[in-house]
């Protein structure tokens, strides 16, 4: 492997010796940084840090509190320039406790959980018959009061891919079904987890009712669990199950996004922005969603940084209440409006910690050959260009589409990110160091290379020749 | 894959022809029925139906009784020719609920199992510091009241191999941690499980208390969580948590080993002994512990008996209760004392369901070339002979040892088997198909081969020459 990574660097470098955006001496820099990320432990200290002496993230609990205290003072330790956090608000819910149980015709237990936002169930649960619809489309098709007085499971099977495009398709039930199901006259509704996992994990993840609608208790089982169940209904006989959760809406919560800055030489307005969220799930710690995305690019910035001031500024923002609805990215964008001009360039990392195994762009057809400068300078980490030109960014750059920012994806490698995502299984063993060491140097090499590029990326805002 | 079992079949064939123990039609009905398991989905619908219909099976619980109906039912409707039942008492325990957090520095839960037999903790828990050991013999060696006032934990790390030697040197603090940590001055035991898992997962188990010593909770927490718990320690700040745990005691409870038997034709007093345990802990649905080796036993013996009758009796027992201490066989030895003599061959299946590598043997010298013989007809199953002679033959023929019977091992492959051990993801979908159809035939070769053996295999209670 190491061989492999020397002879595509040699290869890589003589491409770069002829670059009109970056000279030889930001070239050789731009490769010691890789170097020096590839065996830097940087990113793992600060996930192991938050989530071993933070843990779980609830957005507007008292852990979420601590982690905007430690993204504060570990930016200020690592020596940015300047740390800020901007407020952020966002509807509260928290979960309280939650179980469930095959009480007929074979009595056992269930492993479940509430998806956020789901009311609580009175204080002995809720208990009926099990009604199963393959997909959201079955249920939506199916007959006035199909599910009258029942609990409505959906037992889709989600797709693994890289790439994670089994994810949307999946999420739909997650987002929907509570609402569906009242609709059809159900008293309760729970899912096969959005999960592509082999064990016995429930798998969180947000949800959200209609008005008009009946608000129903929504859960979901881990996938060994909807196994379970499917095969009891198949039987014939009828099923029942007791679902007890006790949650609740709080009203309107406060967090943070923190906000770290190496400040830029010649131009410091326009800025590099990287980042992930600081909120997580408080099933697990959140290390791969998205402790890994807080850590790596925090180590990217501050590698980046460490041949001496770029020429443009380098931010990294941690983004608050993401996993509520991308609270902190909507409020980053309304105050920051009339600024965000000054992006060059911006990807979130909020995908576990999985190899990078491709880079792509979305920006204004000028600036292609810095993206490609900055491609071949991946090559080395055996990272793909992807000429598109069509990269998403980050679930948290969502609320930035509609100014076009140039957005860049550095796309990892998610085949077993849906194995853990959103449950007490996303534990810090989870990831592994080496992966994480590539994307940091990935990050260092996009950061490095984006703020210090004779002309500016520009987005695709601009209008196009 | 199937060229190369196929090759080896053939080879196989040609060496037995010249077997003195049996004659060339048993042995080509050996190669018959080798095909016919490897194409059979018999044991894969029992295990589905216990862990499905049934599902956990705690000794002395309502569904321990519906396992005893199932077997009973199942053994009925297979054709065999006596299905009997036969009592075991043992000390009978019940898990209420557990729970448990990380109180300070950074609160968290905890994923946690009260072990089997652990007294209960007052409603509201115990909350105490915690002080870590690394093994059992560490915190014996420590001075008097080393743990006072202190709950310990003791975070020894387990030994992945597939012969699962790591579960000895592990088990021993399950089984008297609690012990001496009261002796220490503990208030509290918490142990990383017995487990190679990298999941979050807590494993249960039996332990006990002494007479004499201070009863104190005794727990286990997932590997994640004791990693967690360790990193928080050293730190250096003292790190306090809470366990609850509801658990009970409940006096002597009653279950039933569930026998069936396919009567032998020439000498049905003589009988192959195969099994598996009926009984689970309440976690899972115990589908590799041990619905596995209840169905692949279950389904070999009716494979043996399906060319016509066997000389000798092939005879099934599903022990009860073994989870607890053995009670089953135990009571099984204690009713049968004075016929174990007729036993000819006896093997348990208590390892999960992971491919059969190895075929040892624990009996008199003179049956050497009978045992040899079956060795070779399990070549082309991919089983190695280990020419020892010293097998154990699974848990539940542990209380047969002072017997001396002939025993047997079929050794399975556990390299995974303890990530799944006593946990709630000991679930069906971690049995492959295809490894419990070679634990069938292999099962079945042996079965049928003992039952029909020229000669009798005797064991080394007889006077070896």
């Amino acid at each position: 492997m190491l061989s492999a990574l020397i002879f595509t660097a040699l290869a890589a470098n003589i491409v770069h010796a002829k670059s009109d955006n970056f000279s030889a001496q930001q070239l050789s820099q731009v490769e010691s940084i890789k170097k020096e990320a590839l065996e830097s432990d940087l990113a793992w200290s600060l996930v192991e840090s938050l989530t071993t002496e933070v843990g779980p993230r609830m957005p507007g609990t008292p852990s979420d509190k601590a982690a905007v205290a430690w993204a504060v003072a570990k930016f200020k330790t690592m020596g940015f320039d300047k740390v800020w956090t901007e407020p952020a608000t966002f509807p509260k819910w928290i979960r309280y406790s939650e179980s469930a149980a095959i009480v007929s015709p074979s009595p056992q237990k269930l492993h479940i959980t509430a998806l956020g936002n789901s009311i609580s169930t009175p204080k002995a649960g809720i208990q009926a018959e099990v009604i199963e619809f393959e997909t959201l489309a079955e249920l939506e098709n199916a007959p006035e009061n199909a599910a009258k007085g029942k609990i409505v499971f959906i037992n889709y099977r989600m797709n693994r891919d890289r790439d994670g495009n089994g994810y949307g398709p999946a999420v739909q039930a997650r987002r929907s079904g509570a609402v569906v199901s009242a609709q059809k006259g159900a008293v309760g509704y729970v899912m096969r987890s959005v999960s592509t996992a082999h064990h016995r994990f429930a798998h969180t993840g947000g949800s959200h009712y209609k008005d008009g609608v009946t608000k129903i208790v929504t859960s979901a089982i881990s996938n060994a669990d909807a196994d379970q169940l499917h095969r009891l209904i198949a039987l014939g006989k009828p099923v029942s199950i007791n679902i007890n959760v006790q949650a609740k809406s709080m009203g309107e919560g406060t967090s943070y996004n923190v906000i770290g800055e190496f400040t830029g030489s010649e131009l410091p307005n326009e800025h590099v922005l990287i980042g992930g969220h600081l909120d997580s799930w408080d099933l697990g710690t959140g290390a791969l969603d998205d402790g890994a995305g807080v850590a790596l690019t925090m180590a990217a910035a501050k590698l980046a940084r460490s041949k001496g001031q770029t020429k443009r500024s380098i931010r990294v923002v941690l983004f608050a209440a993401e996993e509520f609805g991308l609270w902190g990215a909507k409020a980053y964008v309304k105050a920051n409006e009339k600024r965000l001009n000054n992006i060059v360039a911006a990807a979130e990392s909020d995908f576990g910690a999985g190899r990078i195994w491709a880079f792509e762009s979305n920006v204004h057809a000028n600036s292609l050959p810095v993206v490609r400068d900055i491609a071949s300078m991946m090559k080395s980490l055996n990272v793909e260009y992807i000429g598109k030109n069509a990269a998403g960014g980050g679930p948290d750059l969502i609320p930035f589409r509609p100014f076009k920012i140039p957005a860049f994806g550095l796309e990892q490698d998610g085949t077993d990110y849906f194995d853990y995502h959103h449950t007490a299984d996303d534990t810090l063993d989870k990831i592994d160091p080496a992966n994480l060491r590539q994307n940091v140097a990935t990050y260092a090499v996009f950061a490095y290379m984006a703020a210090n590029a004779k002309t500016r990326i520009i987005g695709k805002n601009l209008l196009t020749k």
